[in-house]
């Protein structure tokens, strides 16, 4: 299975934020939507065998399950709606049990680093950054969890966690991409990796 | 210089359009918008040296050049609203002269026919296609023009003109994926095939 992490430094841990202003006072979402398309929307489907983790503003964790999701469209306002129905969930979301707010989608209680320790033991952590290797020059691993930032870099606490459970870090090519960019051809990698000639 | 033209076939023709419903009412130019922000958006600028051309139902095609281009945000939202502002400027287009609309954006009276001839001379035309051969196995030709289609297949009539001018048919990858995806895979093809370590 891949699974992507992305940590949203200035996501909306309420309901309250409007469609009609992603980019603005949503605190960015609109980046976390279009991660969420890129991991999972392919022509005609999804990927079923991914799972998404949006760590939102280092209180709650939103789960996107690629085996049992519906609703989701690729376009950002909609994406962005599933993420408002699972806030209005949150209340639900006791302990770190998780509240599932629509098919395939569920909020946990969890930050990045309680989010990032349940996940290392069932994943190969990767970290996607500008500094690391590039991609193509490491072997495809099982159960990779590629981790990434939205617009601002990872905090010094985010990046020391990392470190302790990243086996690589790599980059993606020479020119700095936006994360869900990056997801594109982090699965673009995996795609074409098993295949002599696809 | 690389270049990307997307045909929309359901795209609107006139300003009248909701930037509430872009993937619904809109004839789904929310997939249109993603594609200018791939074919642009680099982390912390855009691409200069890149221009895109979204063909509108075959009616108008809208330009956006890299090279003097502002007001353009990541967000679908923000770049609808430039392809409205376009749209409202159509008048202003006359014969196959382009009509200005904001800094970098402008607004053509020509389909796809038109275009394709137009920039046949100058580019390397490039269909992109699950059938193609793939990305990795063709030398990156001079002055590539990437020719994609939205959620619909290209005519009968559209593929005709393509294979006139097509050198290429290539694929990015064996899983089949949106517009905006592969754009971004060519963008990395090319980024990365310049450098042995990037």
């Amino acid at each position: 299975m891949r699974q992507f992490l992305i940590v949203g430094h200035e996501a909306p841990t309420t309901p309250s934020f409007s469609l009609d202003d992603l980019a603005g006072g949503a605190g960015r979402l609109d980046i976390l939507c279009r991660c969420v398309t890129s991991a999972f929307v392919r022509s005609h489907g999804i990927r079923e065998d991914v799972r998404v983790h949006l760590v939102l503003n280092d209180q709650f964790t939103i789960q996107f399950d690629g085996s049992n999701l519906k609703r989701l469209n690729p376009d950002e306002r909609s994406t962005a709606a599933l993420i408002r129905t699972a806030l209005e969930n949150r209340e639900n979301a006791i302990g770190h049990m998780p509240a599932e707010s629509t098919p395939g989608v569920s909020i946990r209680r969890m930050g990045f680093a309680e989010t990032v320790e349940k996940l290392k033991t069932e994943t190969t952590p990767i970290r996607l950054h500008e500094t690391g290797t590039p991609i193509v020059d490491i072997d495809p691993p099982d159960d990779p969890l590629f981790v990434l930032s939205d617009h601002h870099s990872f905090t010094n606490d985010e990046s020391d966690q990392l470190n302790d459970v990243t086996e690589h870090q790599v980059r993606v090519g020479p020119v700095i991409l936006h994360a869900d960019h990056a997801i594109t051809i982090a699965h673009n990698y995996l795609d074409t990796s098993g295949y002599e000639k696809y």
